[in-house]
């Protein structure tokens, strides 16, 4: 079988040169063009000389990443996707979308919290939103896929069971989630100066992150039920990772085994989600560099709360990894292709 | 005015070495003893080399250092405390205690979250839980103070206003919490190996922390209601520092300016308390190596949930700090002595 | 063909592990047997989470890890893998072992750095060193292969192009080198306990450390010359990766030009050797995870030194990666098989 | 007796905004003006949060730091520093300088190494080097002193006493440095950018740093010869700290008591220095916040190299503090006041 000919636009921010790493290890893909405004006739490892000689493909224009391409990744700033996926639509190319252009199925919300508009409604008819834990049906075959973003991944793989099962309140989730550094981007801000970012743990967006209806939209799918929940980040100063600390009450009689026996279920046959043993807490460490979510499981009995914690790599299963496994889904490969890397102990 | 001589029992112990660099710093204080069971006859500067030539006393016994002192400082671990504190009451010395033993009220409660008893009930009854900000009156001029725990520190600096008002729920509070490794104490663990813990981030003892029942003693105190809370703790890789995110539903009709009256009410003469402008959140790193509290808020009309979150050093305001704090105010000495520091920025 | 069957000895130490993870991606070995002392009976998973559902073999003893492979890695405390070396020599199977026991050429050098005694004399004459980028022919279908330590390939991929060309004295090297965490092992100490480390940098065995004596007898098999050097190395809170800062004077009259050629010369051909462009200074975070070595050359005309710095992962070329290597060299694989690997960029 | 007025230029960046933290401390001297180009009209503690009710003061001009002050710190780009000076100069004001334009006594060399040339021969005449503890007696009641880089306060202090008293070769001394990010300033950069630089260490300006010939210019006044040295500096990621490890031939029969009795006899009355025990090795943590320079001395026999391993708080004695340090010496007052810190042990 022919190779599948890989499209990255916005290569040298981390999310794409992310997804040329795992191009690079893929055995059905190979990486045929880069794009990128910032470093347009650059090689890719002159931006990150960990790719020396590995990867020293130059950035072209996000023309000539479209040709040579039977998918386009497009990590891009939101706004920025729409008129690039119609190309793709028109020409029969494969789009699968870092950014949020395409995750939110209501226009007004999108509005709301990114202020744009959609500017081809029937295009957005098409898009499928690529959480294959969840949406997995949807997703196989299509060519137009919204990669969700990593808190809007975390949090899902956490509630979900629950949530289908009717075992907690759709009412009063908390979402408490703490990233690593590299969720916010490669350009240098102050915030995210070593020293100042070093030693420092803080919230941001505090119940006012983008993020929100997006995890909304998810949960109320699932659950049937228009759900507002209180999600706050916090930045750690880490690299990578993921950790969503999810709270919830408990229905009134649900015991922790229908707890269990529902994520059991859920789970048994995803090879990306680990639910683990009971007493041991998800680490973000235990994911790093792979599209692998843990998921752990609490009860309060206390106070009837149910904590839900999960733990992904932002730009694994929150990004990069998790958009080739929606490719793999769209082009009919095995699910896992590229993706069963054992992450590292230290 | 002669100084005051100190005395401080488990001096190498990360709390108890902090204790001794606060004294060093301290103008109406020397610290004339120092013991630990591990290092006797050891100087302090050979266990803490950044001691040398500042701090070159040596460890001795648990006898000298309290012979020596007007007030001992006892960073033990639990249960062994109380024997040390009957000696103080009987010879009319101050003891402070970096324990949890004189801290429950209830010796139930102890001993269903500690296992021990109360061995002297009427020593238990002199005691007073030396958190100034709230209790302030009763810790003037006592001489057994039980010095508040760090989450137990923190948790109740973000919420009191709030609940001593009445405008929040007292169920379903959640306090999702976040510690820097000092806190796990000087003796190498596997956990806290470098390797391991390093760029790793995870909760531990979820719903089930020691800490819980002493925070809702404080909230009860607070609220004059039985309060239960979930309470679940992380271990972030930092060294020094708490933030704890803490959730609960205002009360119908309660407004953000009623929120922000009551912080400012209470906070606005303490020194050690910084409540935030609006819209900035509290970090730990700006009050390392401080007595500070620093105090944000934030309310989801979304949802009606109020989130506060503080922030302070777990070796100073949850620790170290807030025992000189108490020692002044036992004293009688200006209660900011000593502890008027600016924190480093970076 | 048939996989290679592997025997881990020694398999819950930090190479051990890391050699279980090496071998999970290869193509053409299996990991057959794994065996810990500590930890016999348990599931490698439990002790490393992050290889949970990927690697959850249990770990029996060093006596079926040996039945059960076609090559067996030790890697265990020195002095104990004579016996076991032995035992593999008699039974036809191929032993690759971690650790210094079979470094040494000399016993009296052995001796004097470790104490031990050579007690199968015949045993060490069998013996290869692994550093296959200068003693690659001897390493083909050897099997019984002293992998080099960490250090030890790190200072003479600095230097031996220049050496071997006779462009630097070989008096007077110095070879200042920083080494990540993971180095000095999992068992935990008080010098490598989080807050201890954090934050911290330090010598450490200053002009002392045992692997003075294995880089100085690479260095002079390539030189031809009894060579001496003096080594420091310094420990980096960081978790992998080694910096060796080597210094040299350059001979008389030896031109930047001659310098750059002898090193393309050395390693145009060697696939995890990438010699970096002038002006480029080797990272230890760009090899990270990988066997690469990195490598970048620098003269200072004002003093005559030459300033050779090269970056590997200490647990990669450094330990398992190489080990690897060497387990292809001996079995007749291609030699970068299972170590294709591109190094994260972040 | 009435406080000294001081006043910052430059303030807001990291050496400047340490002063001022220092100044607040320092029982006779009160700031009175801070300046900064970039965050004119803002309070201090909007740039750094730290700082809030403490140091709220607004940051003004230039012009009205130096009215208000009988000391101005410059913390400013070199090549600023001279006309502001000439100034202060002529309005009888002391003036320390935080950059590299009153360093240096050779202008040829300056021109050199920064570019610019020295527009006032005279008033660089008048030009002290604050470098305490080698040039004490001629600071002391100066009105213009040039506060040294941090190299080149490190390296120094690692080998003036051997220089000295002639126990070493002057030529082929090699300084390998390894420096805390805050020394790279506060400005956001790509290298600093806290992903890229986490888990990091790499050379930078190999044999080409700025700071060379000021090293070699306090080396040649002790040495009384014209010495060049190999200085090669690294970034470790870390905030704080440098450690100089210096590299040097003993000269023939110099025995290791020699060099003891050396360090011995220049360090015994100096508060600031620190000479470790024998066998201990100078860490960067253990002088954090301070003043403080830990001074470690080990010796090759095998090679004939002496090793010398200084440690710093780049922000302290490489900056900040050596700077109130030469205040204090400018004004009569006790050289230790405001200094006597005890640096944190974790």
């Amino acid at each position: 079988m022919e190779k599948i000919k890989v499209g990255v636009v916005g290569a040298t921010g981390y999310a794409g040169s992310e997804i040329c790493r795992m191009i690079l290890g893929h055995p059905q893909a190979e990486l045929k063009a880069i794009s990128s405004v910032s470093f347009e006739g650059m090689e890719l490892s002159k931006v990150y000389p960990a790719y020396y000689q590995l990867c020293d493909m130059v950035c072209g224009t996000e023309d000539e990443a479209v040709e040579k391409s039977d998918v386009i990744f497009a990590a891009l700033p939101h706004g920025l996707s729409q008129e690039l996926a119609a190309r793709c639509d028109r020409e029969g190319k494969t789009f699968i979308d870092m950014g949020a252009d395409f995750r939110l199925q209501s226009e007004d919300i999108y509005k709301e919290w990114y202020g744009g508009e959609y500017t081809d409604k029937a295009l957005h008819e098409k898009a499928v939103y690529g959480l294959p834990e969840f949406f997995r049906e949807e997703i196989k075959g299509k060519k137009l896929i919204a990669n969700p973003g990593c808190y809007t991944t975390a949090v899902p793989m956490a509630l979900v069971p629950a949530l289908k099962n009717g075992l907690i309140e759709t009412a009063g989730i908390i979402a408490d989630c703490k990233s690593g550094v590299t969720g916010a981007g490669r350009k240098p801000v102050q915030s995210n100066h070593y020293p100042e970012l070093n030693e420092s743990f803080t919230a941001y967006k505090v119940a006012n992150h983008r993020h929100t209806p997006e995890i909304e939209q998810t949960l109320s799918r699932i659950s049937g039920e228009a759900m507002k929940i209180t999600f706050v980040p916090h930045l750690l100063p880490i690299n990578r990772g993921i950790l969503a600390t999810c709270y919830a009450r408990l229905k009134p009689g649900v015991t922790e085994e229908q707890i269990w026996d529902a994520y059991r279920t859920q789970y048994e046959e995803e090879f990306f989600v680990r639910l683990l043993p009971k007493g041991q807490a998800a680490n973000v460490k235990n994911v790093h560099y792979t599209n692998f979510c843990d998921v752990s499981l609490f009860t309060d009995p206390r106070t009837g709360t149910f904590v839900a914690i999960s733990a992904i790599d932002n730009m694994g299963k929150g990004a990069a990894g998790q958009a080739v496994q929606n490719m793999n889904l769209s082009f009919g490969l095995e699910e896992t292709m590229g993706l069963k890397l054992v992450p590292p102990a230290f």
